[in-house]
């Protein structure tokens, strides 16, 4: 490996690949680092499709087969951007061939491949072998500068966490079986596609983990029109997931995914109050950031609109000037940014298969609490 | 009785009697009724006090024994604003003295109260005295053009319910231990003092009722200062409730409702989302209501700030101009409107008791439920 | 006069007559004071109108000739609610009688006028006869607060105001000639009515005078239905007025009333920027106050909405609860109280005759800039 | 040249040169084009800084003179990025040269250079050479919405508009005195610089232009430290710009453009009346579009939050999914296309010289009736 240069493939070149191409193209152009991303190949099944998404998105070279790509020698890192139900084959024989993994979240579609991917990337980081998980809206600024504030204290001890992502896209009965219905290859719906954000976002903000949860799930349209024939089939997953939990600093905490929220395009909004303060986001207005200093006089106090431009805020200084703003995309060139940055430091990126694996173990703990009518349900560890 | 006029006897002058008494004052200046209130008699226990509480509310007299002023022959009306404990006690009373009575929320500290209570209203109602209690959001304008947009199927099928009542009045540990913390006098903590206003609410805008819940509850601070002594004592009430429930329409739900909501100060918030649009609404911006209609294109689609000051908008016509707010108080005004307009028709006024009932058997759900580790509950009948 | 009880005379009730009764009949309610309001008579040239006037809004009685009512020895304070073309005529008498007078805005239609109105309030005041003008929105208590923030130097150097008083009840061309479209009852249109009140609120707020103007004004609609016969007649008053302005403290500042503003129903907005903050308001949130302290760290920085529900807002102690709102109607019965208070301290209220003739010079001078191509006007004085 | 290929030569790579080079480097990655954009070369006077710039923006190459650059064989399009005292040299030359040019704005620091520019662009059309200026804000997407809606009639007859393009970069004293504060490298201050993005932005949504002015500009702070020397030196330009306008179509306007709108980073905000309903922009939130349509009932009518994110939305489908917002650096990238597209399909691409030298003659016209006391004063054709 050229010390200087990082040599990408990507395995997937869907909606996440292309973010990610926009990402790796970009990170260079913006950030002092001391690698630079080279994108030597993308994957795909569809030896076409595959040539003309490298030409679009930008990469050198194509592929068919991810095996081979992980087979190259002038590959340092496998940026994995498959559906959920082969992250675990496709991670795992990459890190077994020494690459570097970034792989798309959730992190698996079941809790076991989830820990065999989880004890490889231990056994890998070992050998200077890094990964990492996708979840991307860490890297909002806004969101960085929510951790910042928790960890420096500002919001004393962790009351409450209400967290809700909330879509709409599939309200019509008529929207069509696709494979993020199917829960063969998507796990689940709106739980793990959505809800696993706002489990890893709270996590990663508060410093806490959730203990155990009450949930409930709903498939509000049973049946939907198959893409691939005639007539409809069973919608195997989840419409929304709603939950009650507990984290181990004492918060309290309500968990919602639906993609019925008419009106609700890509509402992820976290609020958070402790005893001196809250902080509350939406990332329909992910350039912004309300915060609540309880300990100002109540005389001039309220809810501040931060708007998250300025230079001393998380990742803006590599950007523009205060007060233009980013978008949905920049999340992904400061995930990769990271990812860079720590392999080129020879440190473990964040958050790591094992963070993401504890994501998962949430995730299977609301699943077997919807299924026991509600009931208590601890968190694995 | 005279037929153009009710006389009111108000028992309790704090807080909520002071917000009754500006309503009654109030209400035949601003809307056209058959009958007029006249603010015969406030009660409370020390005379002293309800003299001056008379003088300033503009009560024309003043007594100190419930029981005296129930059996009054120149009183129609009981108007019971003390806490929950006695709700039971002297509403029964009045109503089998003959008085009509407006009982303030939430009904009673137990079910079984509430029960008693509501089976005296139905055999009052008999005889033509009637009785409702004061869940006075009902009657906020932005919530009443609620209720009637869903009535006209503007929402289609309801698919979520998401409520929130946020307040943060008792952060601070040093708070003292006043009665609303005392389970003996309060019944419950957050849950049934704002709890309550959710559940009636959603309830009402919706047409729907809960079915079952999940909840957990929380006491933050265990122990507060004493008002009546030296050292500290027991919270006996909880700080904070959170469940998930279902509604009879097939619409889940998450509620919470909670004191420590920094920042917070009076956040009653309610977003339903249905097949066909979406409503949402903010009690600390009371004269707005967020519609989005998802039948209209969504090019030019989005939630609508609907300033809800129109003459077409519930009870908006006998107030000011469009674009002249007005506050909480109004719903009190709006609510003995809608009371006196029921006795003077000879009708029952809502919510009655029974309604009232209910949500107090959705309480008892909630506190069940959190006892039993979160498992689901049902709501009885 | 009895020291304990303030005996109110109004003339005129219409829609500004209501708003001044419900603060008449609340201010003692809420408020403690030395005296007490008493609402003697309310005065209207139709008799029966005026009877019913006096029955509905709670006065003792009613008249028809207001020469009689300001000749009442049972009648301590005239309240000038009429027309803009009387308000003089009432005003003089009334106080040449020996009454306190509180006029509404703007003080007259003339600039001639309010010089003679202001010479006698002042020769009034020397004998102990008092008069204040109706610019109500000083009272609201955001703007209250706005005040006193700015006093207290949190802005620092003012170097912008921006305020637009925005509405739209006109837009439809068929909207008939009302008497506030016509020069010789109303002075002038948008200008007078509504310009007036954002030119007294933002000089109250800095503590700043305008000191010249560049002006233009707009009719759109020439022509309206009459209302007292077939056919059309032409609107003598300005829809919309513009203008920028300096002020003596060295600010520049943009102005501008209209009638035309599709959607803003009463959009009242201020915006203050000083070297050390802004301040921000919207009179349609009428709770709520932006504020940005330029003082603290950028990081968290961010404009602030300040719920302006606290004990220590201005005026808020009386009313509810922390997170209670308030409505339009408040305004009034603030002013009301501090014109009590004033009166019975043997003080001058505000604003001052001579601050309203003040306002009017601003209005002069605007439209005599809007005659002459815009060019530079000063403010005389 | 290459039919499939545009190569473009980039003069300036500061802040503006940044951004443009994002714009080429992605508009191929995003966008269906019939050609692709080459980066052949950035031109910068000092030569190790363009090389370290060609480095980190994605450049082939760099030079120091920008006639050598104009003079290359291999270059089709020449990319204006330096401050407005070049523009008129560099672009006339490059046209002259056979270039299409993108001119940053504004044109050109006078009206002179801004006349022969134009003169130079017409007479280059004609041989099949464009140009176009980069009036950027016009390709954010809510901005071409609120374009495509007026131009639908929408709005009805516009009345009003509403223009503040609001900054406070330099409200602190201590900013030292930069290039943008010398009216021999800039121009004009706030006017210029920001001024001219909302008279260019106005005109273009409401396709009217702005046939008179009434202006007053301000210096809050006239001496700033140096930057290359000891000492204070005086500022040059205005701070603060006002103006009042009349449009074509009988509209009446203000405009106001600051950088001393403390706490206002960046906040273009345009509002624009109608006879038949409202649309208001603010960059801040820049994804987001208010549209009031007074044809819907009042009762449920409302400004509504159109999230400009739709694939029907200008530019939107070639990025994410609904509810994935973009950023400032997007409107840079759907200029470079809108220019691109044009070029290819042998169009004069917009904004035109033309239409910029129309700003520059509103300008001017401002800078006018500043001098002479805010009289009104034309806009010359």
């Amino acid at each position: 490996m050229d010390n200087a240069e990082l040599r990408i493939g990507m395995v997937g070149y869907a909606f996440m690949g292309a973010a990610h191409s926009q990402a790796w193209r970009t990170v260079n152009r913006v950030f002092d680092l001391p690698v630079r991303a080279r994108m030597v190949a993308v994957c795909g099944r569809d030896g076409a499709k595959a040539a003309a998404a490298a030409d679009r998105l930008g990469w050198e070279g194509h592929m068919t087969d991810w095996r081979a790509l992980v087979a190259r020698d002038d590959i340092d890192v496998v940026d994995v951007c498959t559906p959920g139900d082969s992250h675990a084959e496709i991670a795992t024989a990459a890190l077994a061939a020494g690459k570097h993994v970034l792989c798309e979240k959730p992190l698996s579609n079941t809790v076991d491949e989830a820990r065999a991917m989880t004890t490889a990337a231990a056994h890998a980081s070992s050998a200077g072998v890094r990964s990492a998980c996708g979840y991307n809206y860490r890297r909002v600024p806004a969101v960085a500068l929510m951790r910042e504030l928790i960890a420096d204290g500002r919001l004393g001890a962790i009351r409450h966490v209400r967290a809700a992502y909330l879509q709409d896209w599939i309200t019509d009965p008529g929207f069509p079986l696709v494979w993020r219905l199917q829960r063969e290859r998507a796990g689940s719906g709106a739980l793990g596609d959505i809800g696993s954000h706002i489990i890893d976002l709270t996590q990663y903000v508060t410093g806490q983990r959730i203990t155990g949860v009450s949930a409930l799930t709903e498939t509000f349209v049973r049946e939907r029109p198959r893409l691939d024939g005639p007539g409809a089939g069973p919608v195997t997953v989840d419409d929304a997931a709603l939950f009650t939990a507990r984290l181990d600093g004492g918060a309290v905490a309500t968990y919602e995914a639906t993609r019925f929220a008419t009106g609700r395009r890509n509402a992820l909004r976290v609020e958070v109050n402790g005893s001196l303060g809250s902080l509350a986001f939406d990332l329909e207005r992910l350039n912004e950031l309300e915060f609540h200093d309880a300990t100002a006089p109540a005389r001039e106090g309220g809810f501040r609109r931060v708007l998250v431009t300025e230079p001393d805020h998380p990742y803006m200084s590599a950007w523009w000037l205060p007060g233009c703003v980013i978008g949905y995309e920049h999340s992904f060139t400061h995930e990769v940014r990271d990812f860079m940055a720590a392999v080129a430091a020879g440190e473990d990126p964040t958050p790591s298969f094992a963070d993401a694996l504890q994501v998962q173990l949430v995730l299977d703990a609301v699943e077997r609490s919807a299924r026991l009518d509600s009931s208590w349900t601890k968190v694995e560890s």
